[in-house]
């Protein structure tokens, strides 16, 4: 058995001095509530509050952080139990089989932060303390299954647990939030919000487009097939959404491209996306124009604008063919920001009443787009690192190249934007030891003070997004 | 009363070992005299020498690394007594209440430079030991205002108390230098030059080009309509600029793309910019002529050559329409140099008389581009870290990127590129620190001889940029 | 005499917790035999086991790594023997006049990899123990030329004693491979095989490329003017090379594009390019295409694929007129593999017996697109950081950015792709010393168990390399 630990010190400098004054830094921060306004959790575990599965659907099936790591290095999607699009099953879907070649392969997530987050839920969720390996993996999945079956880790206690303070899922506006419906009627205390996130209805080359902007007519009694209508849908949609607690919007397009086009070029392109005839650069912008009008309204409603952009979506076209989205294959692409985020700036850029949060998956833009856009524009605010950058390494790429033009000010803390409920708080930790690592190496080198550091710990860990996004 | 200290270690390595190596160090280079070879100070405060006006004046209105954070932030400028345009005035421009508001934000400069060259430039030049905050705003605005009423605060005073040996400022080809004639002719022992700094009449899209060209014209006696004649008027103006000390020239373009075109092509490009028919393309490809055109000068007088390319100007319209150029809003792009700066190396790459010196926004040129273009052409020389990337970390990816490839000698030392007067002790210092932290790193690492860092130090902090800017 | 001394904790943490785990961690490595899976060095040192020359043809005359910086500042290349195309001679070739340019310059490498690389050669291989400068330039020449005429410094004692495992040159498929067959034959236990290089008869804008497709013809017994017939006649210069011990290929195209165009228009193409008319951007189609005949016919002979994109070859015009190719002036591109890849990944991604090496000259791609595509697609692997990026500061960001999200499995350790033999063994320390280093640095912050580091090592050190080039 090789036993696994958690150090109270994992993520802090080398260096005794700096090492002291994170770990002081981080006895403030370690028991905030977690604040988590963005993320993919499902509302149905909050709404019914039904056990988790097994250990499998639990920590692989549903996670492509962990399943493409696996493919990567030869593993078939199938063995791990990812459901094929049509129904058909290749293989036996065990959840025990499926945890067994995990195991089997759990040593290729050394160095990743999966590990860093799998080792954490194992420890302080499952209270597990032997290194899982091949020779372990029963004596895991019983652990974790038999924990499963337990009252105290239903998705309300873990929620609690986890001292989750608001957490925000993402719909679609065609969804009817009746999970969150039913969350606020149940009478339970935990705060679950919604966001705004129109992809099916803005995106031209979105699975049955036009079939969903003609739903979101029925559903708000407005002709979306005119751009005026279409525009007053998402108004009511977006007011719906905030009645169920949304406080922010979230759009996920390949670029950052805005427009401002006048109505009548808007109607044409609207025309030709709901009639399947857009061509690529026409469907590139009219989603730019979306972007410009999702501002607006913001500008009216209040709603908190996040941008996540570039991402090549589906890169693999034979695993989205039987598999379909999501299945980590999505690739992240250059992005510009400059030239792209221009037109909806001058419409909206020197607002009072706006906060626009931007994400990259292109790090070179921290230093050289993103935070001299952010030190200079009144909306603008910086989102944490995302996706294959919620990392160690990257957390503190982000904090070194970002804040020195951009301030600690202009960012918005952390956000998980996770689906994998149980690495919330291992996410949230590493955020918190990073902040401290880096505060600190900044106290010992006079580049802050102590008492500032202190100020910044919570901030970063909780305040400024509560702050950002208004929750 | 927050203690406002700087330590003796500040920006050093926390390592114990690597510390005491850049202490040694910068024992060799603090009390270096600055070289200060670009940058934007104003000649009149040398030539006439009279009092800087009030504390608002000397940090905060003039600054658009200070205000524009505030603005980022919801502080208005006009609140900040930045003026408008149009002469009008919004509010009162008391300096004491712009102190007030500045001080009460002063935390938003945290982790930032702007912060680290403010407290320098408050504890050692006015000799304040407390914190700027909301409470001791007051207090520092008394004892700064008192300072500058003293004569020890004059100019030219401090410029002898900064120990500069020799400052460069950065004019227009329209500028009569009649302020660096007058320090000339003072008899002050202060060594300030200009440098050709072109935009006015080479960028077809500054303002009143057509009007510029025409009174370059006037100045020199030459048909600047003609193509030859507007190559002679450049030639004329560089030797006058010469004659007043330049020894070297600046240029700001959007790119650093740079042509080769033949003598018509150049005289339909001229006569289109004059006429004010130009489009982009053809304005960039005017441009970039000029900068080959402006090498082979360089080849002739010796003037060396500064490249500054990748800022989008005036990125935020309504600010540009209010308030002008230069007010925070400009944006750091993507820049190019292999392909662009090819038919420019075609024509002068080669030469043994002539300098022309890179500087970039886009750090992940350091590597790529910049450091292996350097490393080969004999013309080449890296300008340091520019702009927003003049930081700590700024300064420690520069050195980490591009010396493995362009090694110490292909580099310029330092230069400070401000217009804060206040700034220039604290910028230089910061450089050197930085210095003394890289080569005291290697050192304990033992990638570099002890000696060798105790020859580079200097060579850094003062000698490399007197000897690649000729002064 | 200032001494060289080759500190056994150089490029070692200056934290002495991390350095200590990195002692540790490089005790288990440091001896481990060499594999060398991709380099140029000359299959005839081996075959012919004949002296090197002298020190200046040994370390200066054909190294490009060093006379290019010489020519940075100042040096001409005739004055440091590289021989003009036209085979005249400016100057005389003295080899020890050389040597003592060299040993002038040799300040211009300190902080540079070249220069790790040279001290270790001169201190291991020829046992000196004072630094190189100006005053000890004879003594150097003498020991390294007394040296060089003993049989112990002849190729393959040199082998034996850097403890080479396997080593893979590079070879065109024109080459007869005689110098393989040679050493084969000789009864000489050394393994060194060779690796298919198709540049010469796949990029259209190659010296002389009808001819060489030609020749390809004549040797394969194909038709190469024909589609059908210059695909075959790749695959049997393929199955020969294999034959002669090749495990890979190698591809070195300006960019990563791939293409999958139907047979007709790949017969057009190919009939443009053997008629000279192709343009720039179909002669760029070709290759692309030909990127994806290489990984099909992979798939099928189980030929490693090696990408190594993004290399602006002889930039500098003037001296590739004079001297020829590969002359210093080959500068880093911006590359993109995420739409490049595409075409090529649709056809092969998802294959079990094919294995594609990608390697960059733009490490913003580490994090951003190359370990997201390794990180899923299971034919891709990362290839070590690569010339300009081989190298302390380049090694640390690969796998600072490469590692968390593609894991150590899909990176295949290192390679030294180089032509200098001297300089083999000081590359793979230079690598083994970071990887203690980073792993190091992991375990003292927990971020990985210190019997995970112990396991890493040595493969990163040679085992994963061994496996993914199948040697």
């Amino acid at each position: 058995m090789i036993p696994l630990e958690l150090s109270p010190d994992r993520l802090f400098p080398a260096d005794p001095g700096a090492r002291s004054v994170a770990r002081t830094l981080y006895q403030a921060v370690r028991d905030l509530p977690i604040v988590s306004p963005h993320g993919h959790t499902d509302p149905s575990w909050y709404a019914n509050d039904t056990p988790f599965e097994d250990p499998a659907a639990l920590f692989i099936v549903p996670d492509h952080y962990v399943y493409r790591m696996l493919y990567s290095q030869g593993v078939p999607l199938d063995a791990l139990g990812v459901p094929p699009r049509d129904g058909t099953r290749g293989i036996d879907n065990d959840p025990r089989a499926i945890w067994r070649i995990f195991a089997q392969h759990y040593p290729l997530f050394r160095g990743t932060p999966t590990r860093l987050w799998l080792d954490h839920a194992f420890h302080t969720v499952f209270g597990i303390d032997e290194r899982l390996t091949e020779e372990s993996a029963d004596r895991y999945y019983d652990r974790i299954a038999a924990c499963l079956r337990d009252e105290s880790y239903r998705p309300r206690a873990l929620f609690e647990r986890f001292d989750i303070e608001v957490i925000a899922t993402t719909e679609s506006p065609l969804d009817p939030l009746a999970h969150h419906r039913a969350i606020r009627e149940s009478g339970w205390g935990g705060r679950v919000v919604t966001a705004y996130r129109p992809d099916p209805v803005v995106d031209p080359h979105f699975e049955n487009f036009a079939g969903n902007v003609a739903k979101l007519g029925e559903i708000t009694g407005e002709d979306t097939a005119t751009w005026r209508g279409y525009l007053s849908a998402h108004r009511a949609r977006r007011a719906y959404f905030k009645d169920m607690g949304a406080t922010s919007t979230d759009h996920g397009h390949p670029t950052a491209r805005s427009e401002n086009l006048d109505p009548a070029q808007c109607q044409q392109l609207l025309g030709r996306a709901l009639a399947g005839t857009i061509d690529a650069n026409d469907a590139e912008r009219f989603r730019a124009q979306m972007l410009t009008e999702m501002a607006r309204m913001s500008v009216d409603d209040g709603l908190v604008m996040q941008i996540h952009p570039g991402s090549y979506r589906n890169h693999n076209g034979a695993i989205f063919e039987r598999y379909g989205r999501d299945k980590g294959a999505d690739i992240p692409m250059r992005t510009d920001y400059v030239h792209a985020l221009k037109p909806l700036l001058d419409v909206v850029g020197n607002e009072r009443n706006l906060t626009i949060i931007l994400f990259t998956l292109d790090e070179t833009t921290y230093a050289r787009e993103l935070a001299p856009l952010a030190g200079h524009y009144p909306v603008l605010r910086l989102g944490p690192p995302w996706w294959f950058h919620d990392s160690f390494q990257g957390m503190l790429r982000f904090l070194e190249q970002a804040i020195e033009t951009a301030g600690f000010a202009n960012t918005v803390g952390f956000n998980d934007d996770t689906r994998a409920f149980m690495s919330i708080p291992a996410r949230h930790d590493v955020w918190r030891r990073v902040v401290c690592r880096f505060l600190a190496t900044s106290v010992v080198e006079h580049r802050l003070d102590e008492d500032e550091a202190m100020d910044l710990a919570p901030a970063l860990s909780r305040d400024l997004a509560k702050r950002a996004y208004k929750l």
